[in-house]
């Protein structure tokens, strides 16, 4: 649908030479993207920065088909046009959404159905941070490792935004929750989040802190090799690990014995690959079940720097140095 | 309950030095068991022999804590006695049950729970063949590998206990069944059986031909290690791989990624090490899920040879030559 305050350019995030370090990151401009049947475009208030997003400017993660080219896996803002057969939202709604690709930019489309209403009290930027991580966390946490309360989980990288959402997640839910962090301060700030134990994974073995705690029933892990047998030997039985990065290798040798006597589940999965409509079933599902807890401020997103578009670049080095503590998100 | 038709002492199989091969495998007389608070005596009609058997055998399989020394997982016969507190079943009542031990016998005691009604229709040989077969598949192929209607499922030692029965449960179910046996004719037997597709693993790459068929949802292993790479690559998105015995082997190689590509489970259990009261769920499970199925012919244990208690030996000398098709049940 045609909607004459819309710019036929905007200014997004590109990378000099197509792949690159932290300083290739540049401004560009492109043709502003319309609305296709079934999506939205948005008016970009804030784009969260991810992991994911620095292995793209790495040339590691090619965007799936489809999708653009521009980094950036989330963003908020007002819906700015509708595209045909788009029932549920109108312009100017606010709206946080998952997306493909294509955040880091004053305007993203993205499939209507992958889009959330922005939680009442928050503003665009916290509204941001949201959908890569609570779809994360809702995935891999509470669908795939069937998180109940009274139950235990260990979260690793606390400090992470994932760390810091599935802390309030998990506690939301009325489990109990053990957290590493590397280092004393993330450790204590991981426990105002709202862990019951957090652990300093720098100082000692957190395998030995987590089994004198008497084990756990999920763990949800970034890490990848380095954190793989302890994850499996602090697990109780009929325990669940949710492995959803690798951050230190991703080849490993498992015992299945291990496996069959604990009965124990491994499981691990990526977001951006999947398809459409499942992404979908998951918006419905937090927008459900996670979205009261938001509500009620059992679980808000914890922002730990807003930089403009322009400094995509250092936000990228930010998260590199592991020095975040939550989420860092772009205002265009 | 005092039953003065039941002797005081009975015949069970005993091992010589008390592990060793098949050749120290005997004839012994203990004194019979009394069934205690909660449990059942069954005269036992049929003992089904199961490979654990062997391994306790060799001295590498210790029986549970509480449970007989006696060798036998599974029994059908008629009650004898009933202890306190059982209200379910009464004296001469055809049963069959789960047992973690003290099969090979003439009497053998179990938890009230863990035993079922003999299905309509079947002999106490029939029966016997069942509880391990049937309790490890319901829990594998359709609890933790949450197989449904319409799916496909891959299922290795097709000519075992275990690949019989889960062709028959995955076939009642609705799914689509791909089988894989070493050797022609034990291959033809299992599309007999109702495989929609059979391969003969010693003929070529079963890996190949389960990728030419377009993969599978879920696959149920005792393989292990020379089949855990190949079961991973032939699971479509979201598949599972559930393992219960890892006959080549238990440490493996996992490629992480690969399973985050395709968001895969991966899961393992034995049965015997579970609570009971575990057991008594999955027996009131079965009974109503899958005890309808047999009743309807649609699953039907199948017995590859009866041999009398003294012939135990041989028993477990035919099961290590990988020969049988089905189940073989002892008869005291």
């Amino acid at each position: 649908m045609a909607d004459n305050t819309i710019p036929s350019s905007m200014r997004v995030v590109g990378i000099r030479g197509g792949k690159g370090g932290a300083d290739a990151v540049t401004i560009e401009r492109i043709p502003t993207p319309a609305a296709a049947d079934g999506q939205i475009l948005i008016r970009v208030r804030g784009a969260g920065v991810n992991r994911p997003d620095i292995v793209q400017r790495q040339g590691l993660y090619p965007p799936p088909p489809g999708a653009s080219p521009v980094m950036g896996l989330e963003v908020a803002g007002e819906v700015a046009a509708v595209g045909t057969g788009v029932t549920r939202w109108k312009v100017s709604d606010h709206v946080t959404a998952l997306l493909p690709g294509g955040g880091y930019a004053e305007y993203a489309v993205v499939d209507a159905r992958h889009a959330l209403p922005v939680p009442k009290g928050l503003t665009p930027v916290q509204a941001a941070a949201l959908p890569e991580t609570v779809f994360t966390v809702w995935s891999n946490v509470f669908e795939r490792g069937r998180l109940v309360a009274g139950e235990t989980v260990l979260i690793h990288g606390a400090n992470s935004g994932i760390g810091v959402t599935a802390i309030q997640m998990a506690k939301a839910c009325g489990a109990r929750v053990f957290a590493t962090a590397r280092g004393a301060e993330k450790a204590a700030r991981a426990k105002q989040t709202g862990a019951d134990l957090a652990i300093d994974a720098s100082a000692g073995s957190w395998v030995e802190s987590v089994k004198a705690a008497g084990g756990v029933d999920l763990v949800l892990d970034m890490v990848g090799r380095d954190y793989f047998e302890g994850n499996v030997d602090v697990l109780k039985p009929e325990g669940r690990l949710s492995v959803i990065a690798t951050l230190t290798g991703h080849r490993v040798e498992l015992d299945l014995r291990k496996l069959m006597l604990k009965r124990l589940t491994l499981t691990a999965s990526t977001l951006r690959a999947r398809e459409a409509d499942e992404k979908a079933r998951l918006a419905r599902a937090i927008e459900e079940r996670v979205w009261p807890w938001i509500e009620a401020g059992k679980v808000s997103p914890l922002i730990d720097k807003t930089l403009p578009l322009a400094e995509a670049g250092a936000a990228h080095t930010w998260l590199e140095s592991g020095s975040q503590f939550g989420k860092v998100v772009l205002t265009p």
